[in-house]
């Protein structure tokens, strides 16, 4: 009798702590910051959009999935995490390139792939969206490959558990999780064991304090040997959030900062240390004559890419360099792996502080001269060069012009190819969120991105904020449909079309006259109004010469952002 | 001395048989019958598709790689087989979801990823479109999981062998095969060793005498035995080109025959043993007769998927069923494996034809009831049925009547859902081509598809054929900028756009009223204009009752395709 008791109490206990599985899923995403959930809807996952909206959250149904990883990219580097839903097999192939850029990248991104029932599955029936072949295992093989841990939640009681141990990793680790989710455990009851009560443990990992120990000494010797430190700031340093880290150290060293392509919003760039942008040898001189002179380069969230050194020009020697990233440091060539930078990078400031180290007044007179000359009339001996050419709008012209008319916190997305670099000479303004791919570097990216970035500024609490994005034609070809889920939800992003008739960087590297390189020439402006836009949601323009371009740039009703500019 | 003039010949001989490895592929891939080569230009393949011209094939670039995917698919599915170029990463994986329905489908598509130089991948190099972690083999496992075949073309001797091989195993398996070039490789020196002037063996397996044999009097028994047997021709039998057997064993056996939904185009529909088109309950009600009271089916190449079966109603039972797969053989469960289906299925036709079987006149009444009522006016009890709601153009008066609108040796595409289902209620004149996913079903492939069929049509000797469309307008935005390359190199496509606002075959599943199924509404009109066309490049019509629609079909100019109508 008593023995039974329990039992029924158990019971009841479970019952009271049970929960639809979607329903903690999409509660667990809400919890980490996502207000809205991308992806397209397909027959296994319909009854899992109810929950979306039953939990507050809005759902963003784009054009096809492709977009709709690359929208929750930007989505989640605006907003810090998002989340991304597609069906097994199509949907879910679709979006891997977009993926695989998050993966590259580190922007956490939550894939939810919603699947066949276990009872098919278990059946091994012949279904669409399968070979044939009743292997539903093989695409979570793909995704594996482009996530940091991927789950199936097919177990009542391991649910809960595999939902938070997944949405932690992702946070932490800023790389995409995937999900798998059955359709018949959207609906199914989980038991949540009080988790939700206690909330998720978003911490990172810490480091034992005696080998975090070493390592500070460690650099505090190269940092009172060196005679002129500078500090490189890259882009994990950005999309890991070591902001406060990033400024605690450069404002305790007192020491020039440089950034790279992809480093770029963290340091504002009228900082007194500002230095200026390290782009191998197509930086400004003067960050080059920095980078020369200096002795230790303390590089904090940076690789040394293809497309960020301008093709490994100018690489800085680990020799001379404290390399820290997300989880080990190098220190002129000495490995010290499992060290997790951030509580690292906070001992460290504490102990820069407290030392003599601080500030390095040495540098004082030179970095002055750096900030003065932020706008040079010079141009750098690269292959990139040759974008400058003489055009009726030129490259050379517009993009130093450009940074005159950007404001505080705009969010700017700059296409891979002649955005990309081309951007490179325009001053941001402080509390700029930057977004490119100069790692993966997949063409259409920024389309869909805009998207997911303007909707984070909408979700924000800053939601004045401009969204503006650089793009060639041939890449918004690539993507072009997003223009409508912009125009759908009301977003109102600022899009510069840059029409060089083709793929201009391909052209740079190979076959300038060929056809291959050609795109069909579309009529850019009336793209809204075939996607279904009012006339008072959108305004287009066209502008072929510096006057117009400046005229257009000095209206208040073109730079002030209330609908979709073209 | 000898020695040495021996080495020197070989030398001589060697380079006597040199050749560029691209143009060495490319000359191989027009052997086998490709005339253009879908894909997108791309750091990688710059110096590639200068082999393309120089060969005597196009290059046909489209908007995305996903959407070349599709367009190669199709291209194969008219063509017989097709070649797709990307670069590795980005354009590999953006192209994966077309690979995979082409993998899941049975479509011949060879797949060349142009990836770094060996130096750069043998450094490491920390390029873009990597994961920045100096693996350059991570594509290549995604890539094999929807290719029969891969190989990385990185070895000058090993080269010329590997492509031989390659296309033979695509052409051979029906199946995509996947090749990587390293950049360096690209103009590098092959070795062909006399293998362009031998030309490619692209005869399939054949079977062991003994066991074929056996399996043929097993399979003769069996017909002996049967009162009343049917022939059911699935997709597989049109993707291994087993025409000429399957209309060989229907004349030699003169029993009624049946297609399945992806098996049209074989059979000519107003043939007097064409029996009707076999979808499970969804099937006309003489047709499920037939299928009741047959007593053994003959099944070449069909599988009973979930699509092609109104959810698995009225599956056949494999103890009724001669089941001839590709290269298995299945008598009334018991399994024969490692019979290549091709030279069996011409010695059971040689020994039927010898045989008392032939013809089989009992048939001869129920057949031309059969082919009397082909076109009933009673629907089905199927979910299906739910499509056929009143509207003004209603889907139960559309589909049957397009039937009189098609012609001969017409290719069509039907996209999956609302047209790929709809269209089961229409009659396909003799010679038809038909292109849908009944397995894989990814949303928006037939307007890829289209684009690659009606340029394969272009490439044909048969050029005259028309090329139709029937899409959704939700299917139409996924994949809606190949309308571009269409215009881009002077394609002329019929293109039925169906505007039901939305999601459709969704809505049917769940949520009807849900916003998640809506879409934006576009000017699908419009579109042409937007993409670049001139005005005398395509005409664009709108119908909103049958009147309208009957007044267009009739209509010469519309219906003879000398321009891209929407």
């Amino acid at each position: 009798m008593e023995k039974r008791n329990h039992a029924a109490a158990d019971a009841e206990a479970e019952a009271a702590e049970s929960i639809d599985l979607f329903e903690y899923l999409i509660l667990r995403i809400k919890e980490v910051g996502v207000q809205s959930i991308h992806g397209v809807p397909g027959d296994f996952n319909l009854t899992a959009l109810d929950y979306i909206s039953k939990c507050g959250l809005r759902w963003i149904g784009n054009c096809n999935e492709l977009n709709a990883g690359y929208a929750a990219d930007g989505y989640a580097r605006v907003n810090g995490i998002s989340a991304l839903m597609t069906i097994m097999g199509v949907g879910e192939l679709s979006a891997l390139n977009a993926l695989a850029g998050s993966y590259a990248e580190y922007i956490p991104v939550i894939h939810i792939v919603c699947m066949p029932s276990r009872r098919a599955q278990a059946d091994r029936l012949c279904l669409h969206h399968t070979f044939g072949d009743g292997d539903f295992g093989v695409f979570q093989k793909l995704s594996a490959a482009v996530s940091c841990m991927t789950a199936v939640l097919d177990c009542p009681h391991r649910a809960a558990g595999l939902i938070d141990e997944a949405v932690r990793t992702c946070w932490v680790r800023r790389r995409p999780v995937c999900l798998f989710v059955p359709a018949d455990m959207i609906r199914g009851s989980v038991f949540s064991g009080g988790r939700l009560e206690r909330g998720l443990d978003l911490r990172g990992p810490g480091n034992d304090a005696e080998v975090q120990r070493r390592v500070v000494e460690t650099i505090m010797g190269e940092l009172r040997r060196a005679r002129s430190p500078v500090v490189l700031v890259g882009g994990y340093a950005v999309r890991h959030h070591l902001q406060d880290e990033v400024l605690g150290l450069v404002k305790a060293l007192a020491v020039p900062v440089l950034v790279s392509a992809s480093g770029r919003g963290i340091v504002d760039e009228s900082h007194p240390l500002y230095s200026g942008l390290y782009v191998g040898n197509c930086s400004e001189p003067q960050v080059l004559g920095l980078m020369q002179s200096t002795d230790l380069v303390v590089s904090i969230g940076n690789i040394q890419s293809d497309l960020g050194t301008a093709g490994f020009s100018g690489q800085v020697s680990s020799n001379d360099m404290v390399d820290l990233q997300m989880n080990r440091i190098c220190v002129r060539g000495e490995l010290y792996p499992n060290i997790n930078v951030k509580p690292l990078l906070q001992t460290l400031i504490a102990r820069v502080e407290s030392s003599y180290l601080s500030p390095r007044c040495s540098w004082d007179t030179e970095v002055s001269v750096v900030s003065s000359s932020r706008h040079p009339k010079t141009s750098q001996h690269c292959w990139f060069k040759r974008l400058l050419k003489p055009e009726p709008i030129q490259h050379d012209w517009l993009w130093p012009m450009m940074g005159s008319w950007l404001r505080d916190d705009d969010v700017i997305l700059a296409e891979a190819g002649t955005a990309s670099f081309g951007i490179w000479k325009t001053q941001f303004r402080a509390g700029t969120i930057f977004i490119a791919q100069y790692l993966w570097a997949s063409i259409g990216f920024t389309v869909g991105a805009c998207q997911g970035a303007s909707l984070a500024v909408q979700d924000s609490v800053n939601s004045h904020r401009r969204t503006i994005l650089f793009v060639g034609d041939g890449s918004l070809q690539v993507a072009c449909q997003e223009l409508s889920t912009i125009l759908r939800y009301g977003l109102a992003p600022i899009i510069f079309v840059i029409c060089n008739n083709g793929y201009t960087i391909e052209r740079l590297i190979h076959g300038p006259e060929n056809e291959y390189n050609d795109i069909q020439p579309w009529k850019y402006r009336r793209l809204p109004a075939v996607f279904g836009a009012q006339s008072a949601q959108y305004r287009s323009h066209q502008v072929h010469t510096k006057r117009q371009l400046q005229r257009l740039l000095n209206r208040k009703s073109f730079s002030d952002c209330s609908r979709l500019q073209v």
